[in-house]
């Protein structure tokens, strides 16, 4: 099989939306009146970003949840994604299962693939993603990293720390009870990208970011660009792992302190994490409920520079985290 | 150094007609007013489209190029990209100098750099391109590859061939003369997009694309495409290979017939070839000498599918000439 008849049978569907699609040397995208586009790009590389021999559909799933995570940080509703594909050889059963994982998504979120690149090499998957902000009066109205502002709230999405439990798991540092690992698995491949989330909170939440590398880590995005600090109640965020429910299990297992260590700096959970004045709790509540996406608030906004994390009793931790760095 | 201090130092400059760029979960882009966008993604990988020791600036300036000649074919005008880079490792120096190759074409094309990702991982470069197309009177004026109509001329702008004859001399398969070496090593290294020809050729050219695999396989994109055959006189698309000045040396060295392999199945040309109405010549001469591009008409679309490669005298060549596949 060449490389044409690949793309034709195994990624190629009709244009729905776009001007056009799959099949010419570009895309042609007509955006909407008044709207912006937001662009974000994500790559996948083998041994790093997932295990070779991991399920291709959730592969497929993955690739594309982590950008349309990125959109839903923005506020943004899903249009469209090019995907660019290295492969170390034609594997059709990988590719069937791969493309079905992909589209399962992204017929989901009515997201669809316009273009691309097909290319022999080792496994890297590229994708980048477009999606749609309105503009009112003038105004974007894209969720940005720098809004958060002294005396706001600090929210976080669904659970944290379950992709890394998993991560641990299946690297064989620790036991799950089969259920648990289960849940914790899907986490890790199949993630959630919040996107009815982060278009219910546009004009409700200040700023807003995915989470990828960790908590700690990726609110101190928020933290820089805003120029503001914060802190954080940690034993409000250590239930934030799922498997903190099961208490025999965990007490059992591992330490509250290494659940802390997932929730803060454990990554890969494609969470949002948000600021929002203390006046839109109402507003907040009622956006996550549209979304059917709970979501917890964890700490606030403070003009001091700095994430703190601090005990029950707002006594800081001595302990510090550290998120995933590529080349750290 | 980290990946957020490396995005910082060598790709994160301010955002010039982008209303967001590089640094947030996304970049936000705001369309002018009846216009589509026009999209392109291609992915280089080490070994497979560039040798491991390849000059960096070069590297930087082809990875671009070849997006940029994606757009050209289209008739749109850059706006901004996308970077995904793969890294073995944190190298300045090699940073330093691929950024300043791709910032350089950037500049001279207006296309700013809006985001992407960065991992470690085996060498590969992902770059989605963006691109501005205008519609008129509710029509695009993209240039597609299905547009052709028997009648057309067959067009091709520049020269064909050299960088394939490049490629043979860095494998040490032929010796070229210096001078001609390190013109054909350029037209490998860092082709020229035909931006400003592509955009020229709107309302002329009947249908285009860029010309990356090879004459003789993109061309019948076209065909395909359109539904359409062509006849291209052979004794005029051998002219197009640069090296076929310098007579003396070609004829001491390479056979005519090798010279017509490197023009019809060279790969890596990134000319445009296109078809445009017999009564467009005069417009296609002056759009090419607005665009300082030379362009030379190579053949005729037929009603009848395929496509037949003549001689001087129109009779069909016996030989084939197999384009460049990933997988073939």
């Amino acid at each position: 099989m060449g490389e044409f008849d690949l793309i034709a049978r195994y990624f190629t569907r009709p244009a729905a939306r776009a001007a056009l699609g799959v099949g010419d040397d570009c895309a042609l995208l007509q955006p909407a009146p008044s709207t912006q586009m937001a662009i974000s790009s994500d790559m996948l590389v083998e041994g790093r970003h997932f295990f070779a021999d991991v399920d291709p559909v959730t592969l497929g799933h993955k690739a594309l949840a982590v950008n349309l995570s990125d959109l839903a940080a923005c506020g943004a509703k899903p249009l469209a994604f090019t995907l660019a594909l290295s492969l170390p050889r034609v594997d059709e059963a990988w590719l069937a299962a791969f493309s079905k994982g992909l589209f399962a998504l992204a017929d989901a979120h009515g997201c669809e693939l316009v273009g691309g690149d097909t290319t022999q090499g080792p496994l890297n998957i590229c994708i980048t993603v477009f999606g749609e902000v309105p503009v009112v009066g003038g105004k974007s109205q894209a969720l940005l990293r720098s809004g958060a502002k002294p005396g706001d709230d600090v929210y976080v999405s669904g659970t944290l720390g379950d992709a890394r439990l998993a991560l641990e798991a299946l690297r064989g540092k620790l036991a799950l009870p089969p259920g648990l690992l289960a849940q914790a698995r899907s986490r890790l491949e199949q993630p959630t990208p919040r996107v009815a989330l982060g278009q219910a909170l546009r004009g409700i939440a200040s700023a807003a970011i995915d989470l990828s590398d960790g908590l700690q880590g990726d609110l101190q995005h928020i933290l820089r660009a805003s120029g503001v600090g914060a802190s954080i109640d940690t034993s409000v965020a250590i239930n934030l792992i799922a498997s903190s429910a099961d208490n025999t299990w965990a007490a059992a297992t591992i330490s509250s302190e290494q659940q802390l260590e997932c929730v803060l700096a454990g990554g890969d959970d494609y969470e949002l994490a948000f600021t929002a004045p203390a006046s839109a709790r109402e507003a907040v509540q009622a956006a996550a409920r549209q979304a059917h996406t709970a979501v917890s608030r964890i700490g606030v906004i403070e003009a001091a520079p700095g994430l703190r994390l601090l005990d029950a009793a707002g006594k800081p931790l001595e302990r510090r985290y550290v998120s995933f760095d590529h080349f750290a």
